[in-house]
């Protein structure tokens, strides 16, 4: 059995270590994966992105557990949520949302039974006292109904949008990765042959067909030409739009660092146009 | 079987990975748990306050390997040493000081069996050539009594201290965590309704009764109120004190960094004063 | 059975977690350790570097897996290798070829199978759709050769090079660790009581004896006396050559940070001079 960890505890403080300290105990023959833990301080939608580009990997059966939670201390619920991605265990501030866009809430209930969280609960720190408790006690096999009572009126963040504009649609960045990779909202798009298709990637209706070869992407002050599939179909150092690894559109340099050579930042404006064809294609 | 790591090696240059290597050699079965590798190089009393703050949530009968090691290839003893909260393995330099006195050393060896070594000791790597075998072989059922003679004369560093000023208690920050929390000295604290209780945490033998209303905390050139249970009894960006996740008096900011803003920094002084009674509660 | 993970993908993106969710549901049983993610961007030597230091110290039936691969999506192979140090699985860009110095490939075939890789593969994330896979179902046991056809043009970077200078040896700073030690191509070097012996590291014929009291190392402007074995044969803050934990001439500073006091970076020439004998040792 399996737990992932995804929080914004960094690793200089001894946090993460002590949450698993404290599954370890609870249920010794689990392991854990550490998905990240490098969150910026309190960042919900950050990490609400993160989670929906790595659980769909894990097995259906993974316990996933979730600590970005600068309300903690205060009313916000603590949750374990139960979907085809696994059950999700965390803060209700809305970090699943972009999950259960994908892989809808069956069951989730509020973590409040005493007898699933450590003897003495602090104020600050639930990561250790009830969250790190709860996902050991699931993933050694007590039932969700055992935790506490049932709820739906889940706290959601605005999914990332993708809009309609002249020819075409036009998103934002939601990420830059580690290699200076402007991820965008614009997705997923399926590479078919000399057509670009636009299938929605978090539930949006919009769908459309592009022509592979007339398409242009504009982001950052730049236009681009055509969406690539690879970095390496231009030469080192050039600019590219490509369809990266999870069918959304980015913007990259091959081998370089697009959002610094570009100042792109997450949330800057992103379009893709040149479409042939608008909401044909559903799938 | 959990080994735990915490050492200064970082994350950039595979020492971590190789000492788990020679590890799972020894002890296939073995699961380890990093702590923090990212222990300032050569800070012993850094390591020693995550290891205290860490080790109490871990199964005792989990061993704790501890490479922060400015003395490797001098004369410095090698030990591993039985305690309540599983055994430590690490440099005899006074790393397990803070976690000691919670829980006191029951038996403690030198590490100088050849048999539990890597064949070839290097002067300058002992996490891998002499630490981690020894916790392996350790995690795998081998007898303290097989690695050398005990030893009772060991390296301890002061402890964090509170000493008595007029109406009260000074201490000092003993880190600064990820969210720029300021932990202090002063602890453990216990909310008691209208009182606010001191219990000695690092076996100092001050203990002493507030009253939650009138107390005042003074830290980084600033006062501040009542002791807070947790960030959010603020609005966000204010200043407060609280009861942090160890019991240990904080200071922070809701939702921001309260050592940036204050200019705190590990050793500065702060103070709690307003107390009603003095010595009274014991335990 | 175990998986070591290698990659340049940092600790902030899930691409790591989601690598090891892959292979979690493969290979339910398997336990993977982190050697490093922090290899900077697209550096494929220093992934070598780092590779050879620490493989050595796994068991032989382990799998290394490696994702530093700057051509993902381009024509560049994807190799799975079996040495005395384990299957080596990456991209045939060079990465093992510090690894194979030391332990020749005995059978190298290319990851063409699509039975083992994910349904869907990405042109940007081998590492997840091709790599992790391979890594996987090799350490479930699959035989190699069910993978594709067996390859021996394998891509390799040039070696670490010890170049003959008057009276001594050349070479250059390989690797700058954590602690600012700048290790060297010079090595291993092994202590001999009054005699140092220079035995080759990477295949290099040189070989040579030096007076362990008259050598002379000479680095970033700056001349070393004798070769120490250990940070604390000179004062804290002090310059030192000694031989590091993998046998190489490193250049030191007792406590301090000698890369940045010298200013010496990756590429630096380091010359070793007073030799009294050589090509006499071999072994």
């Amino acid at each position: 059995m399996v737990i992932s960890l995804t929080t914004d505890f960094g690793d200089g403080d001894g946090y993460v270590g002590t949450m698993k300290g404290v599954m370890a105990g609870i249920a010794p023959g689990v392991s854990t994966i550490d998905i990240t833990h490098a969150i910026e301080p309190q960042a919900v939608a950050q990490a609400a992105y993160v989670l929906w580009t790595s659980l769909r990997y894990f097995s259906p059966g993974s316990v996933h557990l979730v600590v970005v939670d600068p309300g903690v201390g205060s009313a916000r619920r603590a949750i374990a949520s139960l979907t085809d991605w696994g059950v999700l265990v965390g803060p209700d501030n809305g970090v699943f949302t972009y999950v259960w866009a994908a892989a809808p809430p069956m069951l989730t209930v509020t973590l409040e039974n005493p007898e699933y969280r450590l003897g003495d609960v602090s104020a600050t720190f639930h990561g250790r006292d009830v969250f790190a408790p709860a996902a050991a006690h699931i993933a050694a096999g007590v039932a969700l109904e055992a935790f506490g009572p049932a709820v739906t009126d889940l706290v959601r963040l605005p999914l990332p949008s993708v809009d309609e504009v002249a020819g075409g649609v036009r998103g934002a960045v939601i990420a830059i990765d580690r290699f200076g990779n402007a991820i965008t909202s614009i997705g997923r798009l399926i590479s078919d042959g000399p057509r670009l298709r636009l299938a929605p990637a978090f539930g949006q209706v919009l769908s459309a067909t592009f022509d592979a070869d007339a398409v242009n992407v504009v982001g950052g002050g730049r236009a681009f030409g055509p969406v690539r599939r690879s970095y390496g179909e231009v030469g080192v150092g050039e600019l590219l739009a490509l369809i990266g690894s999870e069918g959304m559109l980015e913007i990259a340099v091959n081998r370089g660092h697009a959002a610094r050579e570009l100042g792109l930042g997450v949330g800057d404006r992103v379009s893709l146009v040149g479409w042939t064809q608008k909401g044909a294609d559903h799938g």
